[in-house]
């Protein structure tokens, strides 16, 4: 009846949403897969030899199918004067932190070799954003079996990717914690609340449909798959999950935090992310000059994210989270899974 | 069965928005109402006089119900210096249209004085925006048994809005055109999307919720009574009709675009709103100071905007719409209203 379910081999219409830089550990991908969910891999940040052992340390706990995620590199330009700029401006944060600045020697993991591991895997789900995955790797994929989704945040991009041969999409709204997606327009362009891009994408889209942005109750599960998407796919609610890998301070933040303290901003990563206000971002955003280029501006600052981990300074953190986030719940995976399956056979109100 | 329906006397769940700046002819909102939908007359901008004119119109082509919508005044500062400022960076634009900066004497219409129209002509629905209408006006208006209706961004403004007394509340999603009705946040942290408020607020608020924004065809009004709310409210839809009062040019342009030509700036009017980009807002934004407070920006380019709708450019327009505008489309209010309520009983899709 749900193509998309039998595609999968999954029970439930619920995805666990990628989330890179350390959330989605092993044992947050088991635990949602071993549910009858599917589980993902953020693998956007890791190289080849970190995305391979992530892979096999999952394999260890579930045989059951998982997701993963990568980033589609973009071009980008290596700005130096600006980045001096830069990181002199930073340079009181990082004696706060007590460190100093790192030698860059690489922005981003090497996609191809991302790639090559997903494939010697032999991963069962491939899911990719900020870009439409190029034939050669597609081809490769869906020969070996593999199903590929990719994610839109306009129309317009959801026409590109079904036309990229892939086999499901997942439509970004607005609501949506984390990086946009977006990649013929500007993300600024390109912030369509997930009612207006589901009811529009269902009426001309032909492949199934993954509706992410804001989605925390299994009410919302029935009412989207009503409109016709053929699943979920849930950030901020699987991020406080015991088994998820964020930081116990950041968990803390998003559970205490109301929708309206939830902000967009290209600050951090050079990408435009929705996350939780705080001290790192305001003070960013006072500088006098543009953030880099993604993922330049990304590694520029990820000493400093990860000195703020060490030293439980939240005031430092990417705390990205949706705009559901006031209905973020302490919960064990199964719990969720459990709640969300059993409210969504129920109707939301009158 | 339709709590809000009963109470507003109407037959379809259907409100035209109230969309200030002369789109709400007497001829488009009895349209509406005739049609068995509720016409809503965008007051916000009319001064006692006029909206008694409006009224009064109104009834000579419908003796069905209809609404009036007011802006609730907020604090203001005149910042005279910036004034000046921009006064000298709009010289080129009024050279352009060959106009000369008038003389200000008022930045907007005098609240109070609608008020009285609107009480002694015996208005049957009030809605306003912008912020919470004082127990004074509310006591008045509802005394004499006049329904009055909200306008909530954030699940919180709705929770203060419902504590007011009101009788119903406008759930203005991040889709929506015109301007932001935000009032306890500034309007950027308070862009949710339709799906996450509908869901939250239909979770919590008890009196009749009506949904707002990017809302189209049938399908999408039935999907969302099917969430629990009483009624949708149409902007976009209604702007292009033949009984409208925009611009021809305008109509032409919204017709024309697509959703990723649809931003947010508050440029215009000092207070952020949503539509077409032009070059009207470019050069706005590249001018080295921020826009003056609303109402005082409004006014300010107030002589700009009616000159370019009098010499047919629209370059310069407020080209207000929603992000639902690439389906819009060129109709009669009656066939609009036919087109929304047969399709609107059918499914989605699967």
């Amino acid at each position: 009846m749900n193509k998309l379910l039998n595609l999968l081999k999954i029970q439930h219409p619920i995805i666990q949403a990628p989330m890179a830089g350390g959330i989605t550990t092993p044992e947050l991908v088991a635990a949602v897969s071993e549910c009858g969910g599917l589980g993902s891999i953020g693998a956007g940040l890791l190289n080849a030899t970190a995305l391979r052992q992530t892979i096999q340390n999952t394999r260890k706990l579930t045989q059951k199918p998982f997701a993963v995620n990568v980033f589609i590199p973009n071009p980008y330009q290596v700005d130096v004067k600006a980045m001096q700029v830069w990181q002199k401006y930073l340079e009181p944060i990082r004696q706060k932190l007590n460190i100093s600045s790192p030698a860059i020697t690489q922005y981003a993991p090497n996609f191809d070799a991302q790639m090559q591991v997903i494939l010697e895997e032999n991963i069962p789900i491939v899911s990719f954003t900020f870009g439409i995955l190029n034939s050669h790797w597609l081809n490769q994929l869906q020969q070996q079996g593999c199903v590929v989704i990719g994610t839109a945040t306009t129309l317009e991009e959801a026409r590109a990717l079904e036309k990229s041969g892939i086999d499901a999409i997942v439509l970004q709204g607005s609501e949506a914690g984390g990086h946009r997606g977006s990649f013929l327009k500007p993300a600024q362009q390109s912030l369509v609340g997930l009612f207006d891009l589901v009811t529009q994408a269902v009426a001309e889209i032909d492949c199934p449909l993954i509706a992410a942005g804001g989605i925390m109750q299994g009410e919302q599960i029935s009412a989207l798959l009503k409109l016709g998407v053929s699943a979920a796919q849930l950030g901020t609610a699987f991020l406080v999950c015991e088994e998820s890998g964020a930081h116990p301070l950041y968990k803390q933040a998003v559970l205490k935090a109301k929708e309206t303290e939830v902000i967009l901003t290209k600050h951090i990563s050079g990408r435009y992310a929705r996350g939780l206000k705080n001290d790192f971002i305001e003070y960013l955003q006072a500088c006098s000059i543009e953030p880099l280029d993604y993922p330049v501006q990304n590694t520029l600052l990820q000493d400093i994210r990860q000195a703020a981990l060490q030293q439980n300074q939240p005031d430092f953190f990417a705390l990205w989270c949706g705009q559901g986030v006031a209905k973020a719940r302490a919960l064990k995976v199964a719990d969720l899974i459990s709640i969300l399956t059993s409210s969504s056979s129920r109707k939301i109100r009158r």
